[in-house]
């Protein structure tokens, strides 16, 4: 391995908040060497607990966040926050989030915040919050917490990948169980009603447990249900406790290394996905894809026969 | 060709509402044949106007389609709508709504809608939308309207596609311009505020203004703002002005090509990319991904060095 490279990992595993800053920013940016970095980083992974928190914008998820991080520091665990930020570029809101957090952290290293906007990939986000949390892992942080809004299909696939989801609704914010995005509710392992002092904390408590009633889960866990105020640091040790009796269970129910195994199974297929376009790419001469996609325009070609001739092709000439 | 797909796509062409049904679920199941249909069909598209509408949940986004079916059928065009819901599978919603909505226009044959739901594959719902967009033009409707709930990336993918997107937003939802999902209001050629006889609709506007005068977009287009009460009718004339109007903007500024063209890349690329992948799996035997899985999940290798080999041996056999 190059030298350089063991350095800088000793220094980030030695709790050096820049060499950690920089590895995540260069397996983010896929900046050179990303891969040789992760390659080294893998086998320091593995220790971390991993826990993803989703929610509508307003749920209150960040600050639930922080008050759970302050929760496990008191249990002297060191926490990393990847707080990923789908907010548009027009608003800015990951780094002005990002600077309001720090302050309240500042003085304590063993919280380690990083926020993710959105980048212009499909599917780039969950890749790079992947990449960032086994940063973390390796870096020997003991709690992992992603953050994200609970809008979409890459929320959904940067959330799954924890090792326990938390869905974090709230009362009459009209995300109600019924209109919220599809896949959000199967995912948790726990769910939080937070500003539960709110009116219409029941109906929405009741309208989980209605929903928990048509479906049984392959690893018949049933999510429990936690009421919190999290600006009043109400019913934060009660999370932290449902967070461990899903952990629990897991290992009881000898399903830890099975979700392992399944959540490795779906970041292999995106990871070959991502390499395999690479590969199609560079097999197409610079401005052939535009060249392409004018003659398709144009209806001098069809797109479907075209795919088949490029990924022929490349099996041929093995690109 | 097939002569049986010759027959079908007569059959399609000349208006049979079965075969069209039929083509659009062989391209959304990806069934026996779907790949030389859409070949077949391809160069009997171009000549719809696809029109993209998105809006949070209650956006009252179907009941504007609906005023806007009916407005084009008046002119006498014929109108194929695809409504993408990605509601839980918990709640049915696609279903119902089909059904509720099929009754309305039963008696026009001039009107076809075809719902679809979230599937579990990842991009997979936009690619299906787009394929079955294809169908409908080919079947030689005059119009067609995709309509999704704009939540996330899955939606931007969908509506971005069409040859005009319109953004539906409500006054007081909470999905303030702020906090609507990244990439939705960029994607705007055409803004609605519906329910605008609520209180708030000028503050929506005022924000979209705001929003306006930060960016400028590559076409130099200024997305007009229509207020709309679907439910009763109001403003979908203006509407449809403001779409012609955009469509009469790319046309006098000759972005029709050009616009085409980009849409065209994009769809290459999720094209090359899923193929590819198809390849990938492949090449490996069966089980062989649960099996690397599981080495990785037990830390006998790194996922890294892993992707690479796989996709470094795809090229050394051609796969």
């Amino acid at each position: 391995m190059n030298p350089d490279i063991q350095t800088w990992i000793d220094r980030l595993r030695s709790g050096d908040p820049r060499a950690l800053a920089r590895a995540i920013s260069t397996v983010e940016n896929r900046a050179p060497g990303w891969s040789d970095l992760l390659k080294a980083l893998f086998p320091h992974t593995g220790k971390a607990r991993v826990i993803g928190l989703t929610g509508a914008p307003g749920s209150g998820k960040s600050t639930l966040v922080d008050q759970l991080a302050k929760h496990y520091r008191k249990a002297n665990q060191t926490v990393g926050i990847i707080a990923v930020d789908p907010t548009s570029p027009y608003t800015g809101g990951a780094i002005l989030g990002d600077r309001i957090r720090m302050q309240d952290h500042y003085s304590d290293p063993g919280i380690y915040i990083r926020s993710m906007a959105t980048r212009g990939a499909l599917g780039g986000l969950a890749r790079a919050t992947a990449d960032a949390a086994t940063v973390l892992d390796a870096s020997g942080r003991d709690l992992i917490m992603i953050e994200t809004v609970g809008v979409g299909q890459d929320e959904v696939d940067i959330v799954r990948l924890a090792d326990v989801t938390i869905v974090i609704l709230v009362p009459g914010m009209g995300d109600d169980v019924q209109t919220i995005k599809a896949g959000i509710m199967e995912i948790a392992d726990v769910f939080v009603i937070n500003k539960s002092d709110r009116e219409g904390a029941e109906r929405v408590e009741r309208e989980i447990r209605a929903m928990q009633s048509l479906a049984t889960r392959n690893d018949h866990w049933t999510p429990p249900i936690v009421k919190t105020v999290a600006s009043e640091g109400v019913g934060t040790a009660e999370l932290a406790e449902a967070i461990a009796g899903y952990e629990a269970y897991l290992k009881k129910e000898n399903l830890v290394l099975k979700k392992n195994v399944e959540n490795w199974q779906e970041r292999l297929v995106e990871m070959l996905r991502d390499a395999m376009l690479e590969k199609a790419r560079a097999h197409m001469d610079g401005g052939s894809l535009e060249r392409y996609a004018a003659e398709i325009a144009e209806h001098k070609r069809d797109p479907y026969s075209l795919v088949e001739e490029i990924v022929g092709g490349a099996e041929r000439d093995a690109f």
